[in-house]
């Protein structure tokens, strides 16, 4: 096969003032890029697996700009569709210091990704591709995009191909009750489930110890493998295909300096979908940490690491030169 | 009366990346604002007068980045009209250099602005206001945004006051053919008219000299002034009001070096009306044309100068360094 | 009324290193503005209040600076004494981390606003304002600019309007017995003193715990409040007005992440007076506390934040990412 | 095929000063890449075309740096031989303004790239592409790197694939006496040749009008192509190939504002050669003019441009803002 | 002797917005040195002169910042004398383009290098320098300061010292008729006078073609040798020493891109004195030239280029790109 | 004696990118210098000692930039032997955060300074000055470096100056076992030896407490005084000169904020080695760690402080403004 993973989804300009300016006297900003499923394609990337990566993007400058970063890291998007006369989502970040809290600033409505529909792509590229990763963000930013979505998960069963899915509950996007509606359904047939204890509480009214979590979300899905994150309380990974020698698995999260907490949840998705692939999922999940944990210390979404970096804190921690 | 001048329109935020990088591989945008209306009242008060502009924006850092920047120049913001859950208009600029043309690129649809209506605001401002002026961007925002020049219009004409317009075609927003239906019938009632003469030919189908340029124009408007610019090769103004002395006048554009060609027709704008409110309109000619050549110095959109340095120019003309 | 609050004071350019560079190295400086005086008011036009800043401006670039920018939070500065010819205040600070100390470089002598003085301000502007506030840096830095302040709570008690002042002792301007001499006069008459309980200490010899310390100053002045402020411990207020239901109220330091340090005295002195004004003075050093809080997450010496942030801190605490 | 081209040379990475600072003076220093032969493969795509660029570099992030930018444009670096423990090639250059000369200072020596040889590259990727392109900078910066260009060419002609060579002389690297002695086998079987006037004088004594000197220059090699740049003055094609119409042709440089001169010959290089494949090398030679015009306004090595606005250029010329 | 050449005067910080940006809405600036003195003998040391300069500088950052750029281009700062609480001079540019000018805002007044006195010095540096060179600026600051000036040739006198004199009118600082009143003393007994056409005519009265101009100051000094520069219409010399061989010369100014005009008269004076004290004081004049037009391509105050450069220029001119 | 300390050794452009940005993404780097005995002669240089630094730089303006900024801190410079056609060492450093750890990349094989022969340099410099500082890191870079340094050595004690020497192992540089061949003869006839307990252990196999540390490191040396240093823990002296009142002294390290750790290792032997130079060992083991503790509070390898900074924290502590 071409590639180990194709994923899609929307994929936004990032604007972040410097420092910790506020938005509303900056005098300028920094331009980077932000998406969950792009960076998932990204950091395994950098793992060494092939990943591809598709969306609807406008054909002018901030599209260019998108497509560019993403295939430096060397994902294939040639499966782009590319939009005339659309725009491109942005979102501005105000980093924040406490008592302050970081602030996202949505303006994505009606940008070309979120109108996304099943035939921009050709989905015989699930022919090529051993595994499907999908967000519950995409079914957040449109309709179009929400049957996408669907129709990518038939596209990929229909071929025998594993899919995962994290679940990326944002509150901006819409209410806990439309998304459980329009989630709920998505979830039956998938192969692995990532769920924040924080999501699952607020979209699907599951509470409790991460046991209790997995288990709660596993009425919801048929997945055999639930990840749940607990933030900077570590991981959980719940196991109950047939025969799985340890039901239950758990990682510890690493003490870290936050230089940019977004995207460390696309980058424990990485670690954990790379172990999983690989067949050792409970070395996903603490690959995951450490990869979330190292995340935060690197400007901007995407996990500009390395396996390489992964394995060095695992075996060494942190050091404060090496020269 | 409180103000000279009250304006309204649309005004965005404006990225531009530095120096001469094309947008799609910029790190950094410069964050800066536009809008021709808020540009022309920003020059108005440079020169020392009161002027008042309103607009809807939304409620958010990039509104009040928008608001905070107008107010500090001194113009009065009082009759925003705030927005909650909408977007900011955004514009990127992409300065070229020969044979490299500068590119702008649009992300205005569905703004705040674009959504402004009649019931936004308070006419009675216009109680306290001697001159209204508005321009051709407005209508083509939006359907509720040309209802509101419209209303301006009445609203101004009802309590006696004075009325200028500037065309200002932009190709990217609507075709020749739109412009000229929805601007025709806004042109009747205008006290002063300004227009380029690519637009006069493009819109309105008015070729040939200056001359014919505004008779033409003049048979659209009942305005008694009519300002035809021409680029690089200076302005013209016609002036048919009953008993005028010097019916035809013209000043020339001045040799410069240009850092920012935007906001240069809004600084021209408010040269002219300074002068025409003044009693002085060959006067204004002048200064327009000045602060046309000086506005190509300074970065952005803003006539970050003032009454004091356009007429050392008037006198002394450049010198190098003043020490 | 047209205004809640008047104030007047010197405000300077202030230069800043980028991160931790030594001033002695800078190839750039950051350019912003500081005062006391005009701190608070921004920090009170943040919360909704409507107030007006006055002082002596030297009529050059740098002037326009310092004013266009406290005009831009809405501050009205119409009552602004221009000055030719005359120099602006500066302030050089270069931000250190322990265990090196930050330093301020003043360069303040004969500025223009060291030299504002009674004559130069329409003192009407009081009748059409609430409230006066001051600080005991004035009367530091020149002999007219002491005359002014003591002439302004002439001015204010003759309309009886409420004085508040902030002792704010700064050891490069002038030696504790110089502030003490000068500043007990002008306290006689006030309505709300604050003084940071180090400054008690140094200038008016009042040591001890908080309520010890508000009782020593309230031996040299009437004002029915006084308010102590701790550093990383709090703040105290002791009402005793009569009938005062609870005559001391303390608030507790939150814990935050130092961004900028300048100006949290002063965004406390805005919360303060924001309740006291609303006769909710304990509520008034809740907030204070908040916003001394937010404003060390902030660059730069003002409160760019707003009653909405504070409330939300209150409310829910500091959250990583709202998104 | 896959691939039109495939090219192979050294990338460096190149550090340029702000602005006109001098390079013994600067705080930063900007950092993009540069290469003749990635120039030519980057301008190449922005035409359309597939391309695929081979190079030794090291595995160290400065080789990151290199080869993600690259990619980025969509150029095929699958045939990169990546070098453990070598060191990346360096490039300063300090721009200048008249009468001050802008100054190149190489650092490549022992680089991964002047080590290339042979053996690092599976020269089958000759099967999938249509032509190679080479230049005389690469003999020139190694023995191993001379010998990969001759095996190179033989391996194309093995496989019946047309070569393109551009001499590009670098007075930094060695004299005119090695260049000419190295570079005269190589250019025997070539079927294009592109050589500057002040090359062809240089290094093989061939002086005089265009024809003279593609004439000269056509003893030393069978291309029947050979295309002579004349800087300021255009450029010049002599088609020598059986039945060619019109022997002759040549095109204009246009008028231009000079951001960055540098790699302006490789995108002159990409339009002859985007003409050439497709049987249209006057259009080609048309191209290349236009191509180098725009390259001179953008910052860095790159074409970041695209066939439109080539094609914008040749119809419509300079446009001061399109809006 | 242990240095060719002794000078003093004074220096200041130098700010400057970045770009074209005004001053008024800086949001940082660039922060260099300047002053003419020290301009010249950084220039001297370029071109391998051994060179001292004086000041009274103040004892903190801004004073360090002054001294260890002038030492970092190994110009002997020894005698240097450090003044404990005195404030640094200052000055800001705002760069301008056609039709704005360049404007200079200083604040150098009460600086501690305007209270220089002739005791602060130790003029035993004159045993071990072979030549003074001072400027008509350091009189226009401060009576202490022109009664250093006039000590110093004295001193140097005294020692049987040569003294060149650049009389360098400020009209930010003084009348023409106080400079006049002032210089004429001063410039009784020197050896070479350096005075601009246009200071010439405004301080002196001085007037017509080149040669009446340096006869007119001729008659205010003895200085057998007298320069008048032209600005873009090059340099006079005036040779009436006894025995002078050809007694006119003259050399052009160079076409040339301008980066930052300051101090290019200062390196004019540089590449004068560093001919004259060779003996050949034509040389020094066409050097001075060269020197004038590089300086105008260098940012700052300083000649950031060296005797190799200057001579490359007058060998081969500009060129592009030397690679 | 025109100095108290002569020192030699390699120092190199230092590129650093901005924030926590991966080298491999930067778009800028910041330039700086490094080198461990430049880094102590500019320190001792800030204590206000007398220092002359020496090196083989290339002739170019990357040697320029390295000199000129070691020679603005007051560092003599005059024995800078300079190299045509040699290239310049750098060094790349990542900065991290924990668990990332900063990484440092050296380009430095073939530099110029690892050149450095004995016969680039006039020994009679050692006539001159009373002490020589060398390190480790010398004798790694090249075969002629290392004999550079076992000549200066002999050229001191030819002389009866005085010899310290900081091991500083590099493990990019060489192994623990060519470290140890090399160093232990040159480090027999010392009299200040330097050492981190972690060098100890992987060069020469020592152990243990820092007692025992530095007695193991006394069987490899003469020298009468060892200083152990112990990171986060302090340091350590050993005094076994004769006659010795306190054999033993230990300092504390400081609670510190880490801005740029690199150069902290330099900073402790400068104050160490001001205080044994002044016969007050134990006072410069206390100074030493102040100076290393300031360090890392500064950008870049210098000790940009100065002495009455280090005794004002030894008086006060870190205190949060100064104002």
């Amino acid at each position: 096969m071409t590639f180990d993973v194709f994923t899609l989804g929307e994929s936004m300009v990032r604007f972040t003032p410097p420092g910790y300016t506020r938005l509303e006297e900056a005098a300028q900003l920094e331009m980077r890029i932000g998406g969950t499923e792009s960076n998932v394609a990204i950091a395994l990337c950098r793992l060494g697996l092939r990943v591809a990566w598709a969306s609807r993007m406008p054909r002018n400058p901030l599209g260019e700009f998108v497509v560019r970063r993403i295939r430096s890291f060397g994902v294939d998007v040639s499966q782009v569709c590319w939009a005339e006369g659309e725009r491109m989502g942005l979102y501005f970040i105000e980093p924040g210091a406490p008592p302050r809290s970081s602030l996202v600033l949505y303006d994505r409505a009606n940008s070309a990704a979120s109108r996304m529909r099943p035939e921009d792509f050709d989905w015989s590229i699930l022919d090529e591709a051993q595994h499907l990763h999908l967000t519950g963000i995409t079914p957040a930013v449109g309709d179009a995009a929400r049957a996408t979505v669907a129709h990518a998960i038939r596209e990929a069963k229909a071929r025998g191909r594993t899919v995962s899915f994290d679940v990326n509950y944002r509150a901006r996007l819409w209410s806990p009750e439309a998304a459980a509606e329009t989630l709920t359904p998505l979830l039956a047939d998938l192969d692995l489930l990532v769920c924040t204890r924080e999501d699952a509480s607020n979209v699907f009214g599951v509470d409790g110890e991460p046991e209790a979590v997995a288990r709660g979300l596993g009425e919801r899905t048929a997945a055999p493998w639930i990840a749940v994150t607990l933030g900077g309380e570590g991981a959980f990974l719940w196991n109950r295909a047939p025969g799985a020698a340890a039901e239950f698995s758990r990682a510890e999260a690493l003490p870290l300096h936050a230089v940019d907490r977004v995207g460390a949840g696309d980058a424990f998705d990485a670690g954990l979908l790379w172990g999983w692939l690989r067949g050792e999922p409970e070395r996903g999940l603490q690959y995951g940490m450490v990869m979330a944990a190292l995340k935060h210390t690197i400007p901007g979404d995407e996990f500009v690491s390395s396996l390489a970096e992964v394995e060095a804190v695992i075996r060494s921690g942190h050091r404060d030169i090496q020269r």
